[in-house]
């Protein structure tokens, strides 16, 4: 897994806070991160329909739709996309005992246990929003969070 | 995930049809892969304690337990390791807004989503044993599959 999907949530956590677009070097100084990574993770929730970039003068990110609406698989798959983490390369197919391409029509049980724990990862992460997420960290640091955020994400641009 | 972990289960279930120890160049002509590649995969799994060498003239390797007490989980953690593939490099304490430490004790709320999603795939792993995955092969590729697997094991060696 890529360590941009830690900046990624991070990232739609601040944005659940922001009232007006959010430039992608703001987001890089609230995480202090380099805003060229930041910005190559933008471009993918970007790209998934996450996140839209407004431009302009005050431009910058915003999310697409209400944070209780995107899920924490959805930024994940936009990051690492939606394929398995395990690829089945049909080693039964090889060999003096190969399996005939005729028996091979379903995949192979091995493949289909890997697949099957895959899709429990997946379902994990879909049943937790980003405003779950947000929740969460207003638990933790506080329930002045947001507007902490807020005041922070808009307090020099706009 | 290290493609090692197709290879480590279809070993893993050749063996349970061994009746005498296997050798490493045995198992990777049955699979037609490199010998070197293959040992390294084996020796994961005895450094897993799952299967053993056997040293000398007839040696090689067997399954150190019942294939119903073999689960699938055990066999890639013996390959990839017991970690989540997310890290948390602390995110949340970066940057002016950053979380205090004290308020840091327990997990940033999206790494334990992570660790969740990850707990739900290590556990629909545990779910399937290696004595599962042969029963599978065999009704995919019909019951003698064992005997076949047995008879070609054991053919030209011992
Ligand atoms: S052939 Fe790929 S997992 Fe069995
Ligand atoms: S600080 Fe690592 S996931 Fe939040």
């Amino acid at each position: 897994m890529s360590g941009g999907v830690e900046w990624a949530l991070h990232c739609c956590v601040a944005l659940t806070a922001a009232t007006e677009p959010v430039p992608a070097v703001r987001l890089a100084e609230l995480h202090d991160v380099s805003p060229s990574y930041l910005a190559k993770q933008l471009q993918e929730l970007s790209r998934a329909g996450l996140v839209r970039s407004v431009q302009g003068k005050s431009g910058g990110y915003l999310l697409t739709r209400p944070a209780d609406q995107i899920t924490v698989l959805e930024v994940v798959e936009a990051i690492d996309g939606p394929s398995a983490a395990f690829v089945c390369t049909e080693v039964r197919q090889r060999g003096p005992l190969a399996a005939s391409p005729e028996s091979c029509t379903a995949p192979c049980g091995i493949a289909r246990v890997m697949y099957e724990a895959d899709h429990a990862w997946r379902q994990a992460l879909r049943r937790v929003t980003v405003a779950d997420l947000l929740a969460d960290a207003e638990r933790a640091q506080g329930p002045q969070l947001r507007d902490t955020l807020r005041g922070w994400l808009t307090s020099t641009h706009g």
